[in-house]
Formats: C-alpha cells, sequence, structure tokens
C-alpha cells in the first residue's frame, strides 16, 4: 500500500518563513506496534513495543518538516493512541493522539497515519495516550533541529539524547485494576530507573535476572565525548510517576533549552526533570579523561524506593573502556524531600533574553484549579475543585464536530473557595463528582489557569505534580509555596521574561500561575502527567474555536456515538 | 437506558412445538467486564472478571428460552468478544460472539447485547472469544434445562454443576507474546486447576500465597448431599491447555450426558474431559456419610506439572464437618499417557438407545486435515495440510454479507498426500504458510471431516487436540489410532447410533471422523479448543448459505472495512 498525500491545511505553513518552507521535507516513519518480552533492566517483562523496541526510535526532524507516522496496531486485542508531546498540531487538531479527547482508539489491525507540522525547533516526546500504555513502553523522543540558517542561542560541538523512565515488574493492566480497586492496591516504588530503555534491577536476588545481567538489551548506555568538547544533552522525562534528579558527575550542566524554548542559562550541578518536561543542558568534557563518569538519575519528591539509575559517561582517547563501571559511587542527588532545592530551579528557568515572547499584560479569564485526593464510592481518586475527569465514550472533538455540543457538561467550576481554606491539612469535605466537564475557552482570549497544591488523604503528605497541556505553550508567570491569593499573589508574575513551557511542576502545598492564548482550535486536555494520577481523575478539557476546525479525519472516528457512521 | 426488544427471526421458533413456544420466556442477564485483582488459587492475579466475578455467574434457562446478555465493555484499553459454546445460533449467526469470523470486538466503554435462543437441553459454557481472554477468566456456564413435559431419560434428585479449569500466574498477554517470539517462550504447565474458580497453589513457597491461603475466594469447594439420593453432576471443562480427567472419590459415575446430548448410560470410575466438553454424570450418594470425599481433577495426556485440582463432597446429616478435608490423599487419576484409557472412553461414548438422530448415510463432500506443528519465518505454527490459520481484518460474516465474496482465499487444501505419510515421524516438509481461507460449504449438503493427528515437532510426541466446531453438532462416526485411510476407515464407521457432539478429542497418533449437515446460514469456526493452538493457527472456518442470512445488526461492525461504515 503506497503513502496517501498527508493530510495538511495550509494554514499549518502561515507561521513558516516562504524561505523555510521551500526546505521543510516529509519525515516518514512506519511504526508496528506488538507485545514483546523485553528485560529493559535484566529482568523479563511484556512490553508494549514500537518496531520491537522500547523506547521507540527516535523521530528526528528539522523545523518546518512534516512528520507522517503510519501506526500499524499488531496488538492482540488492544487499541492504542499516540501522542505527540509537545507538538502543538496547530492546524491538525485531529492528530494529537489523545484518546477520548481528540480520537477514537486504533483497533487491532488497523493503521492509522498521523501528520503534523513541527513547527518549532526542540527536544519533544512521544508516548501512548490511552489507559497507562505509555507505563508499559510506548514512548521515545522527537528531536526538531533549527531550520538551517536559524541560529540557537548557544554553541555546542555534539550532542546526546536522554530519555528517562521509571519501570515496574507488574504489568500496567494490574497496576490500573489495583487502583481502582476498593481498597486501592497500589503497585509500590519503581523497581528501576531507566535510561534510554536501559537499568538494572538493583534487588535481583531472582536467579533470572542474574543470568541475564549480561543482556546487551540491559547493559548500561555508554555516552562518548571528546575532551575538550562542549555537549548538549537532550534529556526528557516519560516516567509514570516519579519526579526526578538527573546529574552527570563530575561536570556540571548549563541549562540551555526548556520544553522546546531556550533558557537564560544557568548553571546546575544537577537536574530537577518532572514527567513530561524535556531540558537541553550543556556540558563541558574538561574532565579526567582516563576514567568513566556516572549518569545518575534519582528519585526526588517522593521517599525514594528505588535505586539509581545509571548510564556511563567516557571520553574518546582515554584510558579507560568505555564499558568499565567509574570507579566511584554514583550521585545520590540532593535531598529527596528539599522541595525548595528544586523550586529554587523552576524559578530560575526564564526565557533567553534574545527569544523572550511577552505575554499578553493580563487575562481575561482566571481558573484556579484545587488540587486534592478524594473518595469517591470508597475509592481513592484525584480531583480539580472536587471534580475528578472521566472520559466520555465519544472523544470531544469528534463529538463537538458532530453537532453534540450539548453533549457534555459545560460548566466545570472555575474556582474553590480558597479564602481560609487549609492546604495543609487533610481536605474536610473528601466527596467528588465525576464528570466529562469541558471548559469552553472563547477564541483568542487570554486564559490564566492557577493549580494550588494541597494535602492529599493521609496528613503531611503533598507531591509534586507535573502539569502538561496539549496543543499550547504557556507562559509560566509564577510559584508559590503555601495558598494562593488571588487578591495579592499576581502582583509578583513574572510578566518580563517568562518561559514558555507545555509541562510545569506545581511543588508540594505549592501554587502555579500560567498563562496562554486560547488561539488553537481544538480541543485540548490538559492534565497531571503522572500517569496514575490522570487515570484517577487528575485533568481537565478545554475546547477553543472547535468550530474553526475543517472536516476531520474519517479515521479518527468509529467510536462511541460515531461507531459504525 | 431500558431494554431494547430482542432481535429475532421468526425461523428461530420453527423447531419449537407450539405448547413449548407459550412458555418460552425471556432471560435476560446484564454483565460488565472489568479487570479485577483475584486470587482463584489463592495467589494475586489480574483476571477479566463479569461483574467483579472468574468465572461469571451461570445462565439457567429452559429449552426454547430467549437469552439475553447485555455486556459492557469496562476495560481500559482491551476489546473483547463472547462465544456462547454449544448454542448453535440458528437464524442468529451474529450472536456467536467470535471475534473476527461473526462480529467486531467490542470496544471499551460500548455495550452489545447478544440475544440468542437456547433450543436444546444440556450443559453448555461461554467464554471469550478473542486473543487469550478465555484464559484471562471471562468464562462461565450455560444450564439449559428440559422443556416442561419433555422427560429426560434418567431421573435424578437433585443437582451440581461443576467447571474445571486450569489456571496461570503469568499473564495472557505474556504468554502470548511469549508464543509469538522466536524462539518460542513457553509459560510452561498451569500453576492450578480450578473447579468453580477455586483452586489452591501447592507450590507457594511465597508468604503472600500462605498469607491467602484462608481467602474465601480460594476456599475448596463444597458439594452437599442428601444420603442415598441421585445427583446430576454438570461437568464443563474450560481448561486453557490441559486435558483433564475428574473423579469423585468413591463414587462410580454414570455417563448420561454430553455436549447437551443424551447418552447410553454407562459407568465409569472417572471421567475424562477435553477443552470445550461437558458431560453430566449421576453419582449416588451412598457411601458412608460420616466423612468427606474428594472431587479431584488430574492433568492427563500431557506429563502433569500441576496438582491435584481438588473440592469436597459432604454429606448432609453426616458427623463430618463440610469444611473438614477427606481422611484421604486425593484420587491421581489413571497414568498421565494411558492413551488407550481415554481412547475406550471416547468410543463408548455413543447415542442413548431412545434419542438417536440417525446420521445421513454418506458425506458429499470429505475434508482430510492433517494436524501438525510447523515452523514459520522460525516461529512455532500449528496447521491443518500445513496451513496455518490467522483470522482477517474484516470478520467473515461482515465482509460476506457487504459482498466481498472474493475478500478471502476460498480454496484451501482439502487433503493431504496420506499415502505413505509417516504420522509417528517428525514432519519432513515443516514449512507452512498462513492463510485466512475459508470452506466453502455447499448449503444443506454433508460434509465428513477426519482430523488426523501426527507427531509434533518434538520427536516421539504427539498431544490430544478437542476440536469444536460452532453453529452445529457433528456425529461422531470413529475413532482410531494411526494413519486414516479413506480406502479402509469409513467402512468401520458407527452409523447407528453415533452420538451428537461440539466438541471431540483426537488422541495422540489417531484420528477422528466427524459428519455434519451444512444446514445452518452462517460462517463458523472449527478449531483447536486448546487456546494457545488456536492463536498459533490450528483451526479453520466454515461457510454455508450465507446468502440465507438476514440483515446483519449493525453492532457487529466497525471494524476492518467496515470501521466508520
Amino acid at each position: 500500500m503506497g503513502w496517501r498525500r498527508p493530510r495538511l491545511l495550509c494554514c499549518l505553513f502561515l507561521s513558516l518563513s516562504a524561505a523555510s518552507l521551500a526546505r521543510a521535507a516529509t519525515r516518514y516513519n512506519e511504526w508496528e506496534i506488538s507485545y514483546q518480552l523485553r528485560s529493559p533492566d535484566c529482568v523479563r517483562k511484556l512490553a508494549v513495543t514500537i518496531n520491537g523496541q522500547t523506547p521507540g526510535p527516535t523521530i528526528r526532524a528539522a523545523q518546518g518538516d512534516t512528520v507522517v507516522v503510519r501506526v500499524k496496531n499488531s496488538l492482540l486485542t488492544e487499541n492504542v493512541a499516540i501522542h505527540w508531546h509537545g507538538v502543538r498540531q496547530r492546524g491538525t487538531p485531529w492528530a494529537d493522539g489523545t484518546e477520548g479527547v481528540t480520537q477514537c482508539p486504533v483497533l487491532p489491525g488497523d493503521t492509522f497515519t498521523y501528520t503534523f507540522v513541527v513547527d518549532r525547533p526542540g527536544t519533544y516526546m512521544y508516548h501512548a495516550h490511552y489507559g497507562m500504555q505509555r507505563s508499559a513502553g510506548l514512548n521515545g523522543l522527537i528531536v526538531v533541529a533549527a531550520a538551517p540558517g536559524e541560529p540557537e542561542p548557544f554553541a555546542y560541538d555534539g550532542e546526546h539524547a536522554v530519555l528517562l523512565n521509571d519501570w515496574w515488574h507488574a504489568s500496567t493492566y494490574e497496576q490500573a485494576a489495583g487502583l481502582a480497586s476498593v481498597p486501592l492496591v497500589w503497585v509500590g516504588e519503581p523497581q528501576s530507573l531507566l535510561n534510554n530503555g536501559r537499568g538494572r534491577f538493583a534487588d535481583c536476588s531472582a536467579a533470572a535476572a542474574a543470568s541475564n545481567a549480561s543482556l546487551p538489551e540491559c547493559a548500561a548506555p555508554v555516552f562518548a565525548v571528546v575532551p575538550g568538547k562542549t555537549y548538549r544533552f537532550r534529556v526528557a522525562s516519560v516516567t509514570s510517576l516519579s519526579a526526578l534528579n538527573f546529574e552527570i558527575e563530575g561536570h556540571q550542566m548549563t541549562v540551555v533549552e526548556a520544553d522546546g524554548h531556550y533558557v537564560k542559562p544557568f548553571v546546575v550541578k544537577n537536574l530537577n526533570i518532572y514527567s513530561g518536561e524535556t531540558y537541553s543542558v550543556l556540558i563541558k568534557a574538561d574532565q579526567d579523561p582516563n576514567r568513566n563518569y556516572w549518569l545518575a538519575s534519582n528519585v526526588v519528591s517522593r521517599k525514594p524506593g528505588t535505586a539509581t539509575g545509571t548510564a556511563v559517561l567516557s571520553y574518546y582517547g582515554g584510558r579507560s573502556s568505555p564499558r568499565r563501571p567509574p570507579p566511584t559511587t554514583p550521585p545520590t542527588g540532593p535531598a529527596w524531600d528539599d522541595t525548595m532545592y528544586r523550586f529554587r530551579q523552576s524559578v530560575a528557568t526564564v526565557a533567553h533574553p534574545a527569544h523572550i515572547q511577552t505575554p499578553p499584560p493580563c487575562a481575561d479569564r482566571t481558573i484556579l484549579l484545587l488540587n486534592t485526593q478524594n473518595r469517591i464510592n470508597g475509592a481513592i481518586k484525584w480531583a480539580l475543585n472536587n471534580v475528578s475527569f472521566t472520559l466520555p465514550h465519544t472523544p470531544y472533538l469528534v463529538a463537538m464536530k458532530s453537532g453534540l455540543l450539548g453533549a457534555f457538561d459545560q460548566r466545570p467550576p472555575e474556582t474553590y473557595a480558597h479564602q481560609g481554606y487549609d492546604i495543609y491539612g487533610v481536605q474536610k469535605n473528601q466527596n467528588a463528582t465525576t464528570s466529562d466537564a469541558l471548559y469552553r475557552l472563547q477564541f483568542g482570549s487570554v486564559v490564566d489557569v492557577v493549580l494550588q497544591n494541597a494535602n492529599m488523604l493521609a496528613p503531611n503528605n503533598s507531591e509534586t505534580h507535573p502539569w502538561h497541556l496539549h496543543g499550547h505553550d504557556f507562559w509560566v508567570l509564577g510559584y508559590g509555596i503555601g495558598r494562593f491569593d488571588p487578591a495579592v499573589h499576581p502582583a509578583s508574575y513574572n510578566l518580563k521574561d517568562p518561559i514558555l513551557k507545555n509541562t510545569v511542576a506545581v511543588h508540594p502545598y505549592g501554587w502555579t500561575a500560567l498563562r496562554f492564548k486560547a488561539d488553537n482550535p481544538g480541543v485540548w486536555a490538559f492534565h497531571c502527567h503522572i500517569e496514575s494520577h490522570f487515570f484517577m481523575g487528575m485533568g481537565i478539557v478545554f475546547e477553543e474555536g472547535v468550530e474553526r476546525v475543517g472536516k476531520l479525519p474519517q479515521e479518527i472516528m468509529g467510536c462511541g456515538m460515531t461507531k459504525g457512521h
């Protein structure tokens, strides 16, 4: 079967210069999704793979290119959907890959073609957006080079890409069943932390694990550098649960990119990275070339129950074999509960002076979302303003374009009773409702969202939630610890050089304020990127300008009210 | 949402008397399919459940009743389809529940309504017919009572029902991935044998299993009897792999029913039962009532790696608590490799003299199927005449009624080069092809199928294959050990009182000959009922009179070429 002409709207190209248009290429990818028995941490487990691998192949393209991914579902009984995380899908909202929001799932035996333009350079990722398939292995990197003639505000001699993940030996089906059980059956902390899909289960009393220790698929990744050169490390986290701290032993990092946007450079010993975030850091290969160095990832924000994830930095021409473990103990990162350490890095991440996109000075609408754990019929859920999200039976985009505007509740709660609310106590009203309510935004309006973190059901406990917005980048206007006061805190917003991101941390007992322009016609999920939290209801959905969306492709339909239509 | 009027064709009722029609009831069942963490053998595992249970609820109806089962799929990412095993679906071929053959799978969130008539009394079962969901727990019993005024040819005072199964701790997804791997990763023998969904993992060194040993869900089932009374035990096997021998310690059994047909009664110490078969046996409660007795199931035909599955027979009014284990060791059954022991029981199973349905004296067509293990691209498959079956992307029934008669190969091999073929040797030509070829039968014609067993890929190895035919019962005309000779063996066929069955064993190195009339318009699978064998290609599909099938219900469509139609 040949390639069909990619379905594209003219407006896709509006923001690109004629010159870059002329250069734009189409990058074809042919993927087959299948179950494979893999041993990423030397312990064999069922994985959902792309062309037999997890993570899947890295998509490489240049700014302005069209990416075409033809996905064949060769699973047995299970459907799929793949999200292109950080790609705004301007003009192609049906290609966002969010099951229940922008498309029906892809059935076993079916082939679905995703076609979209990568209109900004930077580091992105892709992953399943259906059930808990992301955790099952369906994820990978997208690297978009700057268009030729569009210089980046930093220089480097070579680059490496690092995809960080956490990994469990229990199946994702079992994890999901446990999360929905009453009482909740919690899978526990991950068995391993993976670097580019490789790790080493540390507590392997099992003979099987030991006998697999020489498997190439769980050999530690080696990143080679030439002495004296500067390297860009693209670092992405697709973890299901864990907030991570990433360190390259003995090498300071300069942070230069976050979620595809240039950062005012700042130097760190190590990088805090939350699920759904991407960064680029520069390192100089200026250490003793005759030994190797650890790349270490450590769990932060939750009390770690998982060994440090490791890989190796090795110098070309040095006297150490690339495969030799460094002579040191891997770095253990900062104290896991040092919230302020992470908070300071969040605040330090602002736009590069030469790449500031000034936010609109004020918002047309402000949505204040209280993040709490709740109970519904005895089951533990996450909720926003006491509403726990559930996906509808017919994807929003499809339902709304079919004239079913009234199919969803359209009056979700805009705020919560924040005055006098004790975010440090266990919530008094633990009741929540489930809803597929849709936040409809006026097209072109400016929207502020303030995410307010609070205590969980257990006393003295508040987690970090990395919130991810589809279809947009948002300006990060401010962070705080404590209760957000709409009368006080907006005055402290950074309107000068806020970074644009698509994923941002809300720190324990803290708040994060962000702003975006509702100028991308479509329906867009906004949710905590911890997979179990979204599964348990921690998300909402925005709609804007759906009337401006062109004719939907037939292939996103076939479920719910569009089954058999 | 209210009940819709069941979709029925008038012809459904043609074979029922006016009297029974007047009595016929409609039995409504509302099912929700979901993942649950269950501990059927005291070890917790993910199961696919019906209304939270595995096995699911027993469907009870009387001959002539209409059964309606509204199935809501509440799985996360996985589709379902449910087959009503032994129900011929005359007039409702779209309700057979065979994914890829008679319907598209039911998507998560969707509800599918199965409506069919149970036109014969007897013992049947239901189970998923999609991927390996049957093994994952989606199965149960159907018990159809004789219509009032239609006496059965035996008497009893009470009845019990026993559903036998085998159970693994590895997930079915993992099992399937292993079966498709090169080299094959075999899950090994089952961890437990279950009786009505309960067993006890015998090799439980794990502390977890021990701590779960008091769970009610894995307590041994107790079957209570009144001294002096006669009981009908309905016994069904839904095993994925295991051939079983079932014994009630100290109580001889009289076999009276097989697959819904009355058997010329014969007495056995224990009953061999293959996956997909059902039997009724009578026992007399004539033993010492002051002790309990074992119900024991043991693996036969494969070298057992699984402990005896047990339950308890207890007498009312005796001095033993129903929960007290019998004072003996559970029966271990016949030698696992005593093929002739099982062969003799097969041959002994003939029609009850008062219920003989004489087969047509000769066949219009004879299909001779050689059962072999083969390799395709290095993967191990099962094949018939060196063709390994694969399901098509669009279900046959849907494709054919949509005028896509040419969508499938329609010339599958009718026979194999049987003259001089050495069934006792490893097959010389191990190459096979995969195909979704369809055997099209002339409507109303009489078809003979001879299933010829042979050696596997490993020397000196031949397994028992229980073959199951959808949409029909067939007469079992004969069994043999050795190579079937079309010029010799048909002369020995039992044309006098052959039993009608829907599932029949093909013994190691043996052959089984069966006959049926192609008089049920539809498309019908015929396959080995060992789940992994069908997954690996051991099946074919028959079509007959598809032009006589009425308008298909919309809800069976929505996949393959009917996606979005």
